[in-house]
């Protein structure tokens, strides 16, 4: 049996001889194809490959808090290379450094994305939802996307959109920028860290929205924080999530957008903002 | 004449001589005692050292955009230092990396702060916001806070609440996190991105309000999306700021904070999330 292919998208392969011996958390991959977006991967397997590598460093405590990734540059086809290094490690909580880098068309080895990361030993205390899943229809009455001549990694995921559809025409009519759908992996696969930074990526850019415009952009840097734990994940299992994004402002190049993810049964799994580039 | 006491905490000074005369970009800073919090400096004060490296470096392209600060260790009285890297310079944005060090009772160095920054030029595009400043009283009939033995920092701004106050009494009886307030430097001073990446912490800690119940807390990561160019920044000048913080949930240690701070005309300057630790 092949493996998924979110999880061969992420493989990737500690570098653990010669002089990298003494450095765990160095680790090569391939930027995988099944993801491909308009020219390099989508960026939330970018993303997914920067909280890999922290989830497998054998120095890790606990579990992710929070993410931010930021796109430096366009990763291309090809191998790379991803460092993850803890640079300071408390009592219940550690600080982690990321960076990928590849090779260029020359063999100069340049960054592509840096990352920072959080994980902590959660511990039960009092807690309380204020933001609770909008109430929408099930996931088997919202029709799947389908796109003509989309991206690749589109057909990685089973997307069923409630409101705020992708446009079908570019006429500049658009009022809003807010967006409701079911997503999860196709073909279904259990919720982790990594497949969940890659799905808070999932929201098509929010000023294609606003605008019914499609200008030029690109994700410069997402944050991610993550509320629910592995025990949460699994409870989530391999289920539809519920995504909510929306946008706060464009302004001269630049805007946000923010978004939230619940599992099926409401429970609040990740919150994030990243702000994107736009042309025009 | 004394400087102000925010140009004095965030004063930095270059390390040109010596074997780090060809790292542009580090610098020696001293921990400020008017912005003394509990166990160490303001966040916010630490968030805008971080922006002051990256702004006083001498290869710095463009305003800033984003800035992800990680505290990752108490910062203590006396010296430290910073070191603000462009790690990628690409024709109209640059990635920053940023690290804050400073030496333990035992004289070793370790690190206090990561931090990551994207800087941009900046093109006139179309835009919109879609976060209008809330309808409130002018600052002139809000009533300055006033806390009895309060930290020193909180001194250091004019802080007048207009909702979510910060609790009288600590009985259980909160309801909710959403907070607003105009809020400026205290003597007014001009608004820079250093004072604005401190003024995104400004907001007492989401879960104090909304249990009304004192638990310790401390912010581990803040994310700061800039809105506006140092254009409108100018145009803010020492004016009062409105800011709107909430969270969004709490659990199992950790909440977020999400919060958007307008210029007194009704600029959207900045939108921000942090995530917080939480004890019990």
């Amino acid at each position: 049996m092949n493996p998924h292919s979110f999880d061969a998208a992420v493989t990737l392969t500690p570098l653990t001889t010669g002089a990298d011996a003494a450095a765990p958390g160095r680790f090569t991959g391939v930027s995988s194809p099944a993801y491909w977006n308009m020219i390099g991967p989508y960026g939330g397997i970018t993303a997914a490959t920067a909280m890999q590598a922290v989830m497998q460093h054998p120095g890790r405590l606990g579990e992710p808090i929070a993410l931010t990734v930021n796109y430096a540059s366009a990763l291309g086809p090809g191998p790379f290379t991803v460092q993850a290094t803890p640079v300071r490690t408390n009592r219940s909580t550690q600080h982690w450094s990321v960076s990928l880098s590849q090779a260029d068309a020359a063999g100069a080895e340049g960054v592509v994305m840096t990352a920072t990361a959080v994980t902590a030993a959660r511990r039960q205390t009092w807690g309380v939802s204020d933001r609770p899943m909008p109430a929408v229809a099930p996931p088997a009455d919202a029709e799947r996307l389908t796109l003509k001549a989309g991206v690749e990694w589109i057909n990685r995921y089973e997307m069923r959109p409630l409101a705020g559809r992708f446009p079908d025409v570019w006429d500049g009519s658009g009022t809003h920028s807010l967006s409701r759908l079911w997503v999860r992996d196709d073909p279904p696969r259990p919720l982790d860290f990594p497949s969940l930074a890659a799905l808070a990526d999932v929201f098509f850019p929010r000023v294609w929205l606003r605008r019914a415009t499609r200008v030029p952009v690109g994700t410069v840097s997402m944050t991610i924080h993550f509320h629910a734990d592995s025990g949460q994940l699994a409870e989530s299992g391999d289920g539809f999530l519920l995504g909510q994004a929306e946008a706060q402002a464009f302004r001269n190049g630049f805007f946000d957008q923010t978004a939230q993810l619940w599992s099926g049964s409401g429970t609040l799994l990740v919150t994030t903002s990243q702000t994107v580039y736009y042309k025009e």
